[in-house]
């Protein structure tokens, strides 16, 4: 029930243990096809991963007691790939990579797609904006500063308000076609910037292969990347808060400025008309508010690679996702339920 | 597979939609048997609606509907478990309650069921930690104070004091057999403690039906009890961190002060063994250390009940819990596992 | 200017330098008393420690340098002490404890005494409460759920939530008359509660002379205490935060519930009346429900001392406790300026 | 003494009273320049009105008093600056300003400048490592992944992956050079972008003057901008952290891979060296990373300017640049206190 409100169909589909597995695969794909081009693995053995990637069935239950004792889904994956793989072409699968390549890539593609969905949701919201701004901004609503009325003014000022917040958070995403994260591809134990000049072109190669940017060295313990993206996140989530309390708020008996269709009941009133939409949104941007800071403690990352900074972030950033996409999704139903705006609106 | 390290079967199973909708109708049926008793309503009309629970098979995605558009899912689930009464009865259904007293109330006995397994889990693991002490505690183990050495010492020390972090912590919840929730019976606006003789009989009555504490007045909007159990479930998690971030840095290569089985490999690595599971107690003790926030947060709860805080304690409460149940499982099996412990036990 | 809105000067005294040194003084003080009183130090020693420390003035500067190379101040403040006393003398200063036990006392008596006063606040401004309900409590005033109008009501009714919740927090603070931590006691490496019957008697002592709680056993490494104390604060402020953002709700042009004495005014619009204790309040609930977090952080406690997690407390506790001053000062002022509630109250 | 680990000296001196009130000074003056350059406002009122700036001593008490009542300090800093001028100048002043104009500008002058301060210490630390790389980079250092050793490396890769986080957070600084925040000029009620043309060349004109960027549309309720500003904060003492965090932990007894000259001492244990500073940058970035949360919360802002959300703001922006200031002090000193680092740096 709770994912009604929480969740959201599309952003969870690319969240979930297939969409992670299928990611690894084509990971793994690209790799091997990546070395096979600059000579590093033979053609033979890229094809036999190719095939083994595109028949590969999971052994789900196996892969998460694994997880158990690993603390990472990759070794036990790449065992099972590799019964299905000649002992010639096995060696050369996930060559040069460790399982944070593997994951961290897997995560920069499912979260660059997310970013997608997020985006064309915030444009069609601030379009339906617009459009709002010119059928009802005529309206007189009066501007209110620390809850009280302050100025005249009119229903397209607030509106105008709204719409930019979700065009300059909007922009941001366009600016990085790619996404915010970047391809791993850092090996074992990382390695520095200028180590390798071969290994650098084997990684430009795969980041065009699977349309992820580029990033000046591995960032496997470097996680700044992830902290901008989650606050990309929990910006644009406390975007549509600052709507949904101002909706809220607008539709109090006694202020009345703006009517909603399909506003919700209540099991002891029926006749009252909750807006529940606003409410949730602003309960959304609260919740990614507060998660955003577990994903800024990830930053303290033990040397290496650590596990405890790392499986936080995996705690934290899908659900971060979700719940950017819900806010979206439900942000954009809550605009378009709008049907009066304005001083007097809701007045009988 | 995050399942496998941040999930829990047996909390898990309270806290999903059918645990959720059993507890509503049980608030209901007690309700309506309370009520008959103090001959508020017909006798014939509490057997009915036993009867209509009994037999009641929800209709999920129209609640999931419901849910999006009133913001709860009572309203509907009621309308639902209306059409299978007659019309007499019907109307003494949900007599005097709103929504959140059922709802609340239902996170009450869940929480509380929760908290036994979790008090279960926390003796059992304080009880091996008192085994392994008397097994194992008369190695010596060196004191470490901001991380240096400060001066000799026993494994018996060290394990004592995780030991007594797990007691502390299962003693408050020995101190509140019905669980930190209590019986939520505030009807639509709630009720102040000292309105009503007859309502407080009734909710006394209901309290013992449901194994539940009575509070001095409703909590609807005092969600200071929620509050403090989050705060219970952060600080035993936190606990568990404590000890999972021991045992990670016991088991770095130079300090050798623990051998566990069952250490988990790596995927570029295979002959190293990672102590993956402490590192998880540690990721589960930050992850309800931010979560806690939120609840906090909750606290500003407007007027007479706040859809936006209510909906933020739906969105992190069960998760804090599932988390906590994580760490008592991990904890345990962590625990389990340690098979020496002391200096020089990793040495080869 | 921010002392105004979020300081305090009762609870800020406790919390600085100079009550810091004194506490820690006292510490020490207690100490070698009891420790004479047991024989285990000459009288003669212990005198001569309580005069040193009477006429003991800080060089601040160089604590704080020491403060930086040291990470605590303890060492170099009993470096200062002891240039003080006659070497037969210095050696029984201090004696048998570690710099924590002197800090983390130190805390604890100065957070018992703010607990005092903000119990005596609250206990105020309930009291203030309950004579509103008295005066003001007839009027109509509408509960509000969900933001909307539910059912006719009194002022009374919303009256009585507010002061219940202040009751409830008093409550817990009368129930813990030394306060939520305890004396700290423990020696350079801490002691498992049953070691040393002996020492355990001199703790005993110790906690009487300072009026301190006395814990099963040290609590150097387990920070369950402070983060239950922290609780309560945010708590508290919580409890506020909400009665401020209804007031700040109830104020609102349109809503006209309430009409306070004193509100505030605005640089453009000199005739405009903000509620500004109000708003202060939420944001104060808000701040410590975010700094709550931090504290829940440091429950993950390397080994037998963490200089991180420690510090970490250092930076957060005592800010939250002056965040729950300036929401008991400022509640205080708020409740105390209501001049009258209800429907209709701010209609002209 | 808390000064000493967690402020700042620099940077507190941008954030004090007095600061704040200079800049304020200054967003007058520009203003009523730039007003006389445009023929809205006599050259002979901008002229008086720069004197009263020059001459201006404020009465701080009194804007204590009134920063309680108003939530402001503007309107009573308004008055006073007043009365130092002629009644025909004086309606001049602040004119089509209104408080949050002059404290969200002030606010961005202030944190353009610590962010010039924290840069050029960031900056200064990449230095020091790269010499650092260069002087001790090629001892023997193997590296750690979840704190086991992984595979033979060189001291060089660590301290590379130390300088590149400094550097790219550098970078992010780099492209600001006017600051994270803009010039806010919105006046009473807020301005929609397009709405006024003359008031656009005023605002560019302002902007020009302060040396601020110059925001499309005015900032005062979308504060993305104060989000992403105080993201680089937490991500900057997060990579100090991250930083403190190796060191603290290559300090320990057992794995020795690092010397500090004046590593800190121990009251118990005067021969034990503590990495006190490495201990102090964990718990500024666990600090930042919470307080960060908060800031975020502030993005759900109710209408056209919250005195609570913008509370909140106050009472934590200053805090986490502040704590940035002392994490980027302290990161100096200890980088700078490297003596020896690699395998076997600190073996007997």
């Amino acid at each position: 029930m709770l994912g009604a409100i929480a969740g959201d169909r599309e952003i969870g589909a690319l969240l979930d243990d297939g969409a992670d597995i299928a990611a690894i695969l084509e990971f793994e794909r690209a790799l091997s096809a990546g070395q096979a081009a600059a000579g590093i693995v033979p053609q033979s053995a890229a094809r036999d991963i190719a095939r083994a990637c595109d028949r590969y069935t999971p052994d789900l239950p196996a892969i998460g007691r694994a997880m158990m004792r690993d603390g990472v889904a990759v070794p036990e994956l790449l065992r099972q790939l590799r019964a299905g793989l000649s002992e010639s072409s096995a060696r050369h699968l996930h060559r040069g990579a460790t399982s944070q390549d593997a994951i961290d890539t897997s995560m920069a593609m499912r979260m660059r797609d997310a970013t997608k969905l997020l985006l064309a949701r915030m444009q069609a919201a601030a379009g339906e904006l617009t459009r709002l701004e010119r059928r009802l901004g005529a309206s007189a609503l009066a501007s209110r500063t620390r809850l009280k009325v302050a100025l005249p003014g009119l229903a397209a000022d607030r509106i105008a308000r709204w719409r930019r917040m979700l065009e300059s958070r909007a922009l941001e995403a366009k600016k990085r076609p790619g996404g915010w994260l970047a391809l791993q591809y850092g090996g074992p134990a990382g390695r520095p910037a200028r180590s390798d000049r071969k290994r650098q072109a084997l990684a430009a190669d795969l980041a065009r292969r699977l349309g992820l940017p580029m990033a000046g060295a591995d960032w496997q313990t470097d996680r700044g990347r992830v902290a901008d993206f989650a606050g990309w996140l929990s910006d644009l989530t406390g975007a549509f808060g600052k709507i949904g309390q101002d909706i809220a708020l607008m539709a109090q008996n006694g202020i009345d400025e703006i009517v909603l269709k399909d506003a919700g009941g209540s099991s002891a009133m029926p006749h009252k008309r909750n807006p529940a939409r606003a409410e949730i949104l602003v309960a959304l941007a609260r919740y990614n508010a507060t998660l955003l800071s577990a994903i800024h403690h990830g930053l303290v990352h033990e040397f290496e690679r650590s596990g405890a900074a790392w499986t936080l972030e995996w705690l934290v950033l899908p659900n971060m996702c979700l719940t950017a996409g819900a806010a979206t999704r439900i942000g954009g139903e809550l605009i378009g339920s709008i049907e009066k705006i304005g001083d007097g609106a809701g007045r009988k």
